[in-house]
């Protein structure tokens, strides 16, 4: 079995035959996640804090081979190393490694970034690449509407400062805390801890509720329309791939 | 009437005249729904719960019958009694039969497993079979978009637990608990349990659902457009049939 | 000036010249509801109350005038009477006259009725009968995904309730109550007044929203494309019937 | 350099060569937004606040100069002292000018008018434009389903006062109050400040959310609609401009 061959089936690309390897590591990511959830709940008996270390002791030594067997297998290895999944692997592993003493667990946050494995799964799924294809093809419309809301936003966080900052001046304290209450409203979030009680405030957010809605929801109706365009595109382009390639073994059957 | 009718007339496609035992079936289902709604009510007078009783028997007596007429003129019975329609049948009388006793009651959960009384709706309508044909003709973009939003979710609640958990220990209290904050806020039902006050959270919050909202709505927008397609193609599949059999009609009627 | 021609500026339905008898009558009923909205409000000064007051005997006798006015011009009067606008028109002074004695002030839901004044906005408009018309060409698809709806809201609140009742029996009390919660939820209103707390709720609560949400925005959304639809039809139409009308008088100029 | 180029640098409109000068126009505007949201906030440290107060005075010089120098340079001097960009212009500075003693500080809603200069942002960007011309191309249609949207917000409104005052007559005290629910409910926002507690509310929210979400959505989804069919339509008229420009260029050449 030579490198590249290891390769293609740490990143799910085995030409001939099922990706094995490619499912056991994406499952246990997925497994590993949830695991580092459970970690930071309070109240588990002692045992299972013990069986979740036990775990993540065993993910981590999986993850570290992987590395290495990655960093032996790559053609240029200094690339690899300092490639963004270089750094993704690596991230992977070393928290846990360095911090894995039970008297570092305070540097929790920084244990955390384990969480950074979750990005591996995207390694073997064409998931992100699609998103960012899809991204990529609407980026001019996106920015401008990015920006035509940012600016709608501004005007209502200080619109409503004016408002209500007498008022509740607690709670619509300065024009940042009132951008909260932009962003929470036009997405239609509504958490309730702030909300405007003056008659002109209130006034106002219905005035531009009806016309922010319907511009601070583009942006968002921009990326969920290019994901599914984009979706349907690749579809389409596979689909014809598949005829041409029908067609030329066909052509090549009378042979 | 021989059985086959008989199954015909319960399961609402009579071939020739009404579906009237299909439909007092069905009102039967409706009205027990409410029934079993309001008796979870406190308050009401004495009688009410002994004519929600009553009325409860009385409906257990039909689905019963139902049931066994079912069995009889089942042309295979134990293939009939194990299918998923058969056992919906069985759970739609038996836990009231077996519980009925008012000193059984306190078994309410068990109970309500009657509920699942209303999945017999479906039998005589073509919703359900719709739904499924919706989901089933895309199940790959579901998927993958599922996949997709629910990394979202699973970053989104590690990046809020980070920023948060510090200054509400006992709300943001772990990473489980705080991806119900995400479900919250990504869905935009926002029920304002758990809110974000630190600058970094609020920050976080707002880049997190700019990007967010476009990918956790391509689920719900998939399936929205997968029913509608489903629908209008169901509608035209009936219509050009008709057409057919109208032309079909037309070419034999001069013979 | 004959009754047909009194009945066509009350209509604003005038062929020739502008609609200003119909145009007055619009603002005064707009203005008539404002009015009734702020007398509901307290702490206005007396002279306020007084204004409003004298302001709603002139709109009376203007709408007491205009119904008799409609009754004498009416080619069919007991027709017109019993007519859907007939009765309209008599709630729209009837409960005001009645009841507008000081002392009978406290009958405020009754005199409430006026606000079915508005309705008549909608005789000189083309909205409702718009809005009629696209929900009548979706009516089959409407049916069916409110059925699919009601039943998945009907299924979340028995769930829920089995899930949240012993946790919170005050909040989640009955399957009634439940529902609410499901109607809040699924319309992503989010009100926070009912919230699963347990681990069971809100797992049930993810899993039922991320499925739900497609299944009861397809109401909505199916209402929405029918009304845009409606609309761009009735443009088209009306588009080439100009363009029709046009052509004929093009075509009876040469003569 | 002549008066028209130094206008071309201002305005970001240099034909040949980049745009610097508006470039670093529309930085500074976006900065001085953010400088005054922070200026609101309490609890800086003293320095923060006299970096914020000499920052706000350089930039006043700067766009003082900027509209003495547009003063200078315009062809019809009244005209533009006089036009919507002059006097947006003027305000961008005059404000901050007057009331920059400390002792004013107090004036500070009429300081906060400075914001208006995010409208500058507008004069190099043709989003106004863009958001405009959609708007001008759906006006028939906004105003129609506006139209609707109100009337069903109003009747909803006296609806819920009607079955809410009694049982919680300081929420819902008035008409006005209860048109401030219906804002937050058919927006989805949810607010949670004001929520039915009545059997008869309830009912009637659940009825008027089902209807209403379909009609009070439409005018956000046609401003929605609007802008993206405005851009593709800007995007296209654009590619065939170049097109066509190509072709002439191309027919020039063999001469």
């Amino acid at each position: 079995m030579n490198r590249e061959r290891i390769l293609q089936h740490l990143d799910g690309k085995v030409p001939d035959g099922p990706n094995k390897v490619s499912w056991a590591l994406n499952t246990i990511i997925a497994v590993s996640a949830v695991a580092i959830s459970l970690e930071t709940m309070q109240g588990l008996p002692h045992w299972a804090y013990e069986a979740l270390r036990v775990f993540e002791f065993a993910i981590l030594l999986i993850f570290l081979a992987e590395y290495l067997l990655r960093i032996y297998c790559a053609e240029k290895r200094l690339r690899y190393i300092f490639s963004a999944w270089g750094l993704i692997d690596l991230v992977s592993c070393l928290p846990g490694l360095v911090f894995f003493q039970p008297q570092w667990q305070v540097v929790r946050t920084f244990r955390l970034l384990r969480i950074l494995r979750v990005l591996k799964l995207f390694r073997s799924s064409r998931a992100l690449e699609r998103f960012g294809e899809a991204l990529h093809s609407v980026r001019s419309e996106l920015l401008m509407f990015v920006f035509l809301a940012m600016i709608m936003l501004y005007v209502s966080s200080v619109g409503i400062f004016i408002f209500e900052h007498e008022a509740q001046p607690e709670i619509f304290s300065s024009i940042p805390s009132s951008f909260w209450w932009a962003i929470a409203s036009f997405t239609t979030v509504g958490y309730g801890d702030m909300i405007p009680i003056t008659f002109g405030g209130r006034v106002f957010t219905t005035f531009i509720l009806f016309v922010g809605l319907g511009v601070v929801a583009v942006p968002a109706a921009i990326v969920t329309t290019a994901l599914i365009d984009t979706d349907s595109r690749i579809k389409h382009r596979k689909d014809s791939d598949e005829t041409s390639q029908q067609k030329s073994t066909k052509g090549e059957t009378p042979k």
